[in-house]
């Protein structure tokens, strides 16, 4: 059977490797995005198909489109990826409002404009993030932390948790919330390898780092946090909203580490510089393990390391 | 020395009870209110009063007024309570703007207003709720709960503290934040008792109450919490962001014995109609009770009962 799928931040990272995979099936893709992170080559090679709806909207502010409306009225919603984000933590330090805007409210806004369309087998998919525990020492598990964000981008994540809790409530569809590590692979937009290859690929002779290197935490390589949100989201849960962190359980990788790798890999020869503080801004948290054990019990194992994340998105990027 | 103190929400219950015990001292108070829900005859009195500056303003948007930075520019703050909220837990299940704006947004932009006038010794004081947690069957105590809102308020209620975390790591006043019970007392804004009052003086023959009347919540009288809050905010502590519940550790008092002593002492003849649900509405916690170890170990225990606070409350509705 044919299913109606809604993707938001379309555009970005996640986003344009969901399409990608969706694409494939027989299904109706809507998709938005305002393109502040996202970018349009990575959507153009689905723009002129035609299972795939394609809207330009800025989800910070309520928005009344007659055309989203209107495919929305015919066809009931089997699916709510809601991807739409700031994601880049540092940019949301120096000013609240950017992840007020692309954080907090593109996601309720996004559930202000599904609500009509969803019964109680939609499955909505919300992508959350380790930063909304903060700082602690422990290995991080779903239930046993009272969240303490240290960024606004964590603050912003954890809101949207609180209010799918009150949605979850009030309305009867199926939530699952994936709380993500870092994440690289194809299409990145922000992000440490992505500054990194800007920066060696630059005229400046040096390369500054932000925060002294050893800052150490776990990657995952986009393909297979898709394929794990795909595999969750399928099982059937006896509450309507259930928490997941997702990502490789290992100790991660030490900043240091990566820039070696991305040094080596592009055979640059400059000086890379570090700074004495062990976070790179305001809000970074410099270090933290996840507990899998919730993913892990339910049949999903994270096949690649950090270190192996990287190193396939180091391919990508050369 | 005078002390220089911020309130939003200044004619709301809280606020205005609050600005009646601060004026008592020699302090320079700064109020905001937009009246949505506080009114202009509860701080009336104090509107000639020079030690007092009001500024009717809405901080649901991002305010620039030059006057209120002008005042702020010759003043460090040394307290800052933020009371603006909603707190109307039934209007915002209707529609989610109305806490997005009134509770979530109005909390933001007065951290965004007055984090160039705070250092490490400005206190910041904000009033959550209750309404965090969402349904539980255990008695609630700061630490040990995921909190799991079902109320939009509540879940706006969570957001502001989630940002709070993140203003706490970037700024270095001390902050902290009490979880209420349901507070009554002079000046009600909205809520059961100022529901019944209007209910019982209406024109209507019959009184229909919202849910069986068998919800069970606690209660605390409004100055006492006032006194909690003062007793508290004085402390020092380690952690710079610190939470408390506060009110009564009862195991509170049901609906309808508020309805009873409501109609005995307003000497009412009309007919009370119950609804089937043991919830007035949807994100309606029917039951909870506190944990207060936390507040009595730093030496603050509630005299009034539920029973007692509404006892009181009523008096002054009479």
């Amino acid at each position: 059977m044919k299913k109606v799928i809604l993707i938001t931040g379309v555009a970005g990272m996640v986003g344009s490797n969901l399409v990608k995979e969706y694409i494939k099936k027989n299904n109706i893709i809507i998709g938005i995005d305002n393109f502040t992170l996202g970018e349009k080559k990575f959507i153009q090679p689905y723009l002129n198909n035609k299972k795939f709806h394609f809207f330009k909207k800025d989800l910070s502010k309520k928005i009344s489109s007659s055309k989203i409306n209107e495919l929305l009225k015919k066809n009931f919603l089997n699916e709510i990826w809601l991807l739409a984000a700031n994601s880049d933590i540092q940019k949301g330090t120096k000013n609240y409002q950017f992840d007020l805007n692309n954080t907090f409210l593109s996601t309720i806004n996004s559930l202000d404009l599904i609500k009509n369309y969803i019964n109680k087998n939609s499955k909505i998919i919300f992508t959350s993030s380790s930063a909304i525990y903060g700082n602690t020492n422990k290995r991080i598990s779903e239930d046993t932390i009272i969240q303490k964000p240290i960024s606004n981008y964590g603050a912003m994540k954890l809101s949207c948790e609180a209010y799918l809790s009150s949605f979850a409530n009030a309305n009867s569809a199926q939530i699952s919330i994936f709380r993500f590590p870092n994440v690289v692979g194809k299409n990145l937009t922000h992000g440490l390898l992505f500054d990194m290859k800007k920066k060696i690929l630059s005229k400046k002779k040096i390369i500054q780092v932000l925060g002294n290197g050893e800052q150490q935490k776990p990657y995952s390589y986009v393909n297979e946090i898709i394929k794990c949100m795909i595999f969750i989201k399928n099982k059937k849960f006896k509450k309507r909203i259930n928490y997941f962190n997702i990502g490789s359980n290992d100790k991660g990788i030490k900043v240091k580490k990566i820039i070696n790798m991305m040094v080596k890999k592009f055979n640059s020869k400059k000086k890379v510089i570090y700074q004495k503080d062990n976070i790179g801004w305001v809000g970074d948290v410099s270090k933290y393990q996840y507990s899998t054990k919730k993913i892990n019990k339910i049949g999903f194992n994270f096949r690649y390391s950090s270190k192996k994340s990287i190193e396939l998105c180091i391919k990508e990027l050369l």
